[in-house]
């Protein structure tokens, strides 16, 4: 749906009033970025002489890194389909007991979906960021800057997605710190951003 | 130029061995969805009666939102142009000392317009990050998500363009840490992630 809109056009809705696309779909299309660039160092990696030793690895990062994009470019229609099935479900019929209790569980199903979608990126993002230091290892270094581009953009996109777990998670309920999706989550945020403080050291390092 | 690109047409040229475009131009991309997220806060704030005493910030953060959009999302086209001229200057002749005095004349030139395109990005991010704040201090609440994400995108864009401006600035020079321009742009760096950690601190308390 919105893979085929213009980047100005995508913006334009982004910015507008209209409630979908949001931060959801903006962490989403982050996240795709990140590893778009983690395929743009292994495409400029593999097939080169200089780099035959770890042509096998990088193969393995482009064909990741491809699948994750489509993922995550996947990811901005749910989250904008997730957040109007909300929006949709709240504005159902709330006069007779029957509709009101149905109305609640159409909320909370809504709810858990958009739960999911965002929660979905977060992992995505992990893995982005797990090639993107592949990518800083062992890619062509004259590209090192792309490598942490990517891991930069992983962490942004995993914390964009977080809060939209987080914000869906306080309207289904009232969640504990203790939450299993919350810890998880805060868990992959915490390792995702480890490997960017480390891509970005690697890099600044080989950059000089 | 790339503006009217589709998102999957951009993320494929990103993704692919053409040497442009690349993180320099991922970096202002992230940076205008910042924009449009702050602008999306102000949208969903501004003619609510609800929030009539922020309505004049709020309009100054929409214009300012679009304005700087428009020229994050300028950019993307600039960073590519620059590192297409930098290229071209490395291929000029060299054979006679004529011909390398222009070529390397010629390199140092497309050098320093691509350093500078990025400090650009640098700058405008932050101006970004700043009006992510107000969107989120003062914002219709309901999206504060999203003001959330405007800072983290504003942070993550910068911290990318920085590292082209730094892989700029080795191959005009030997920067020494004291380079002003690397001093202003960390100086910047350093202004934005503590706006960044300001309104993630400020987002999660409102979302509870």
């Amino acid at each position: 749906m919105y893979a085929t809109t213009s980047l100005t056009q995508f913006l334009d809705l982004l910015a507008s009033s209209a409630p979908e696309p949001g931060g959801g779909a903006a962490a989403a299309l982050v996240g795709a970025t990140g590893a778009a660039l983690v395929g743009m160092v292994a495409n400029l990696t593999v097939g080169k002489e200089k780099f035959a030793a770890v042509a096998a690895e990088m193969e393995e990062a482009r064909a990741q890194a491809e699948s994750l994009r489509q993922k995550l470019m996947a990811a901005i229609d749910q989250d904008s389909v997730a957040f109007r099935q909300v929006m949709a479900a709240y504005r159902l019929p709330r006069e007779t007991d029957e509709q009101k209790a149905a109305r609640k569980q159409a909320i909370q199903a809504a709810l858990r979906e958009a739960t999911q979608v965002p929660a979905g990126v977060v992992r995505l993002c992990e893995e982005v960021a797990v090639w993107s230091r592949v990518a800083a290892d062992k890619g062509n270094p004259q590209v090192i800057s792309d490598a942490a581009v990517a891991a930069l953009l992983a962490d942004a996109a995993a914390q964009s997605a977080a809060l939209n777990v987080r914000i869906n998670l306080v309207s289904l309920s009232s969640p504990r710190s203790a939450d299993p999706l919350w810890v998880e989550i805060q868990r992959r945020l915490d390792g995702i951003r480890a490997v960017r403080d480390d891509v970005l050291r690697t890099a600044y390092e080989k950059i000089g």
